[in-house]
């Protein structure tokens, strides 16, 4: 059986390949180390981008360990017998964004990660989804494949199930629009919430891990030859700034790393290079700006 | 005795008299105008500058009116007697954010706002915050005089008091630093927390609405004619990412407009027009880039 010492040695050796392959991508720039320890216990490893195809991104390893507490136990909506400071906890895994240079290429997100209590509660955690600046029906479609692929191997409610979730979490409730074009999103999946045994998820989450770089390798060689202009470039600042506005509204992770002393250079590498604010913009009727709007406002069933 | 009707007056008017002041004070452009209405009830009118001086910047008035409902009496923490739907709310003010577009010119925030129940239950909040990219100490002592000089002139614990709010209230956990040099920050004034009257508060919160054209006045003309190069700008823009930061994370307001279905454009005319993020930014050691994060790392005592 998997045990929580392997998942995490297996999580780092992710983040390893995965910048190796990122930099393969980009081409141009290799990624920096951060290392830090947690005061409470545990610690992680933060790499960061700045490269000609990636203009920046950082690729996390974290595995923090410590004392449950009430507030945890209380957040999380934990069921137990067990007093909250008598509990430890394990929560380890790599979190993923990549904002591209060029416009016409998608941000990218993932995170795959594993907790567990000193009970014997467990689950995993994680997804992965797309959010291009200007919608590609073609590159979303895609892109969905892949993800179908990898949760097909493991159990056909998967695509269906995750891709919904993601829709629903992914979601701009406050502009009426999804941040992209989606993807999967899973969470707390153990044995009693999917029937499948624990190797049998860490099979499924270890996948989802090795999707990464070739799914986005599909959308950056699809796009980065592409013409563009500075209307483009417009539009990816206005995009990027919908991108800040759900990471730091709505993103469950972010907010409750922000307001529990995470570790916030970290948690805020997901933030873009840059990012533009207009007040009440509307792109011209018909316009690709406005294709895109089109898509983001009316959930798509890519496949 | 002062009424709703008469404080609503007034703060529309307040609104029309601040972007004629800041009209004059940008010397080239001038304000838009959004008038909107509220499917619930009441509505406002969001006003919106892109100007030389300032670069984006918003005054805003509603008035709104509706069922208080469960959930706004709970996060209110309002002590009733009478069942939440058969609580009516009005909830006025004003609201303004300023980016200029000098990096040593400051970013401003004003609010004043009146809120009332149909039990009785009423009060004043609101405040003024000076944010610069760069804190020059003789400005933010001259800031402070100003928001003095209008407190005492009603209640001279008003200053004291106001002032720590604000340095507890405008404070960014996650970097452990303050969003700017401070200012005044009060809510929930009424007789009973206060000692003062109605219309003696009314007094009060209308000299505050009254001090913002004069106390910008003074810092835009004290900086406005510095020189500034390209690391000023950038710096600026650095800055504005923790303005952003400040309003999509702690800002209580923000976060309660955009989860409870507010006007999107208007709660978020606070956005800079645009912002910059780098991972792990440090200012080279004595620059004055690093000089004001100092400022901004430990609060000061400006008067």
């Amino acid at each position: 059986m998997i045990n929580s010492t392997l998942i995490q040695d297996w999580f780092k050796q992710l983040q390893t390949d995965i910048c190796t392959g990122l930099e393969d991508l980009d081409g141009s720039a290799s990624f920096g180390t951060d290392n830090w320890l947690r005061a409470e216990g545990g610690g992680g490893c933060t790499r960061v981008i700045n490269g000609q195809t990636i203009e920046k991104g950082g690729v996390a390893f974290s595995a923090v360990t410590g004392q449950a507490g009430e507030k945890m136990i209380k957040t999380l909506q934990i069921e137990t017998n067990i007093a909250p400071e008598e509990l430890n906890f394990l929560a380890t895994g790599v979190s993923i964004v990549l904002h591209p240079r060029h416009p016409l290429s998608p941000i990218i997100h993932m995170n795959v990660r594993y907790f567990e209590l000193s009970d014997g509660t467990w689950w995993f955690g994680g997804g992965i989804d797309l959010s291009p600046h200007y919608v590609d029906a073609t590159l979303a479609i895609r892109f969905h494949q892949q993800l179908k692929e990898a949760c097909d191997a493991h159990n056909a409610d998967f695509y269906p199930q995750f891709k919904t979730w993601a829709d629903k979490y992914f979601y701009l409730s406050h502009r009426q629009e999804s941040r992209g074009v989606g993807g999967i999103f899973f969470d707390r999946l153990n044995d009693k919430t999917t029937g499948l045994d624990k190797n049998q998820l860490w099979a499924f989450v270890k996948q989802i891990g090795q999707t990464f770089v070739p799914a986005y390798r599909t959308q950056i060689e699809a796009t980065r030859h592409l013409p563009f202009d500075d209307t483009h470039l417009h539009w990816q600042s206005l995009r990027r700034s919908r991108y800040v506005e759900f990471n730091l509204v709505w993103d469950r992770g972010t907010h409750f790393g922000l307001q529990t002393n995470g570790r916030t250079e970290s948690i805020l590498m997901s933030m873009p290079p840059q990012a533009t604010w207009i007040y009440d913009y509307q792109p011209a009727a018909d316009s690709p700006e406005a294709k895109t709007l089109d898509y983001l406002k009316n959930v798509q069933n890519w496949l």
